[in-house]
């Protein structure tokens, strides 16, 4: 109901709406740090500029206390509900790597590890082997195996020891258990399926595991292979759609990519770094009226425990901004995805703190964008899926409800 | 289930809730006024007087980022979920004209609209003719026409070219399309219904399209009509039965009238300033326990970005309080329906500032009744329903849920 009232309030104009998410922006007060947090230590002169201008506020990415996963943390700041559709571990990197995932097929997280001669897993992860060398590993498989038991597999090579099997066919099931036991010392796993669909894929993973193995008897130390995260995407009706509004996303890690391209947002390519994505983002500018702008700096120095690290992705953005402002955006969101305290080193269930700038913003005045200022925002704390519907208004592209 | 458990919990006594409501209240810093708001520029020594003792807070009408009619934002004000009844267009136009609409009634915002040689619409407000001009067309059409396929016609003018159309008959749905196309140098449109009832009811419709267009042939500009928003009133539990109070309205705008009464409130007749209205609630004080007491100024204001006039509204209000203040209310309520703010000129998604006064409210100490203000009061930034359910546990009116 909720969501059908923002949809149906949609209307079409030319305004452009920026969101910029810094990966795991969000923080708690260090007292290594003299209580300050990473937003608070770092030297951002012209998020400054902007800040008294702005509405502050802070977003929930799920509910009180849950730690998102990216996934859960994408889709509320795409405005869908995480807790109503999950996206598995196995599609996120699949859609990652650019394989096309369907509705019906099942996508599967693979690992390469290593087996001793007992069978038993030695090293969940091969000793991380360098990409190159997981990539010809999947290209020995994929020359080796094409389908199994009538069902069409798709191999794929990530970063290092990680590749994503799709399998396509008919009447296939995704609620299938992982075959990665979680823990050295083990053999790997039988797949179970919990109904007649999922008992088919189940047997198709069993097969694999076998077939992988034999293939890559004298591959040690990658000798082996886990599968997790048996997925297929979730059925979202896609952002365009539901917002009206042409979207584009600007990210340079792969799950990114693939978070956005789920909810039917149009992947524009960039190299790898803060230079190239804001390139791209003037590239495509005039084609769009949305875009995600996804930098993961500030994440990684989060889960590294790296103060300096995050702090200096915030400053390299601060750096950055004149030239987003130049484009002379409708509205503008800086925010995160979920929060990464650099003293826990890993995500967290804080809120995520919120700036948005528009011509009809309410302008709290508060001279800096940090998480202390947002709990006194305009904007509130409110659930991370309420952002989008909020810059659809700040752009004027919500309706009136009502007479 | 909201719903109900406080309308299990309302327990009846003698205390008196006064809901004061200024239209479009709400507002953003302009910078064009030192980046104040209309309630901060405004002199209010008697709310200043008030403000420290009372708990303030913000109201969000409907949900973040959508903007409210009058009509969802007042069911929000009277404690009901403006996402669960919608009050349409044709209803609200009726009601606000002092017309009775049964529940089986189908009610029908019309306009008179100028028709070119060539059938097209030409104006659709007929240049706005005065109001004067419009009751004489709807006493014609009165005069000729009564009935339509055994269905009765009740015409009722409104102000300028607008009037209500009350069709009262048996089997008649709501589900109709307009006939209005929204845009001039088209034919009007063919009234269509959903379903079998709504399909009589168009037929009707169309019938009356023909009927007055004949009437009105020599009526140039006003030679045509056009019809919208078919509603019937929603079946509510009513608020004084809801809520166990005796309820009364009072305000000078129709409309408001109208919307008090689909929720089953008394209308108290007064003349049309707010001296008339401060005089009606003397006189019924007595007899109730809640007053909505509406104020429109405000808003008209807003509408036309007028900084002073918006200014001048809260002001005068506020010269008026000490004599509601005379009448030792045990809970008094200042807020708004929605914000409409000066520098959009339209109403608004921000949230409305709210303060409460009681014996038992939290005493936020805040020295002004601000937006600002309201961002940290004790309240919180709460849906607009809760704000009934408040109200009554603030008169004491609300038991202890559970052992």
């Amino acid at each position: 109901m909720k969501k059908d009232i923002i949809s149906k309030q949609c209307e079409e104009n030319n305004t452009k709406i920026i969101m910029v998410v810094l990966d795991g922006l969000g923080d708690i007060p260090s007292p290594a740090n003299d209580n300050k947090t990473p937003l608070e230590t770092a030297k951002t002169p012209n998020i400054d500029k902007l800040a008294p201008q702005s509405a502050m506020g802070r977003l929930t990415p799920v509910i009180d206390g849950i730690t998102p996963g990216s996934g859960p943390a994408h889709l509320a700041l795409f405005g869908y509900d995480p807790l109503e559709d999950l996206i598995g571990r196995g599609v996120l990197e699949a859609f990652g790597l650019g394989v096309d995932v369907g509705k019906n097929d099942v996508a599967i997280r693979a690992n390469f590890c290593t087996v001793g001669s007992d069978g038993k897993i030695e090293d969940r992860r091969a000793g991380r082997i360098p990409t190159e060398l997981g990539q010809n590993l999947c290209r020995l498989l994929s020359g080796k195996i094409k389908s199994a038991n009538g069902v069409n597999v798709l191999i794929t090579p990530g970063m290092s020891h990680r590749f994503a099997v799709v399998l396509k066919g008919k009447g296939l099931g995704n609620k299938v258990t992982d075959t990665d036991p979680q823990h050295e010392g083990m053999l790997p796993l039988k797949a179970t399926g919990q109904d007649a669909k999922s008992k088919k894929t189940a047997n198709v993973a069993n097969i694999l595991m076998e077939k992988f193995k034999v293939a890559l008897k004298d591959s040690y130390p990658a000798n082996g292979v886990l599968f997790r995260g048996f997925s297929s995407p979730p059925n979202l009706i896609s952002f365009p759609e539901r917002f009206n509004i042409k979207a584009a996303a600007i990210a340079t890690y792969p799950m990114y990519k693939g978070l956005a391209q789920i909810v039917g947002m149009d992947i524009i390519k960039s190299g790898s770094t803060l230079r190239d994505e804001i390139e791209a983002l003037k590239t495509c500018y005039s084609d769009f009226g949305f875009f995600y702008f996804h930098i993961k700096e500030t994440d990684a120095g989060g889960e590294d425990g790296d103060l300096e690290r995050k702090v200096s992705g915030i400053e390299k953005f601060d750096k950055a901004l004149p030239e987003i402002m130049e484009l002379k955006p409708d509205v503008l969101a800086i925010t995160g995805d979920h929060s990464t305290p650099v003293i826990m080193k890993r995500h967290s269930w804080h809120p995520v703190p919120v700036m948005v700038l528009a011509k009809d913003c309410f302008r709290d005045g508060l001279a800096r964008f940090t998480e202390k200022n947002c709990i006194v925002g305009s904007i509130g704390s409110v659930p991370m899926l309420n952002l989008m519907p909020l810059l659809l208004a700040h752009a004027g592209r919500l309706g009136k409800y009502g007479a």
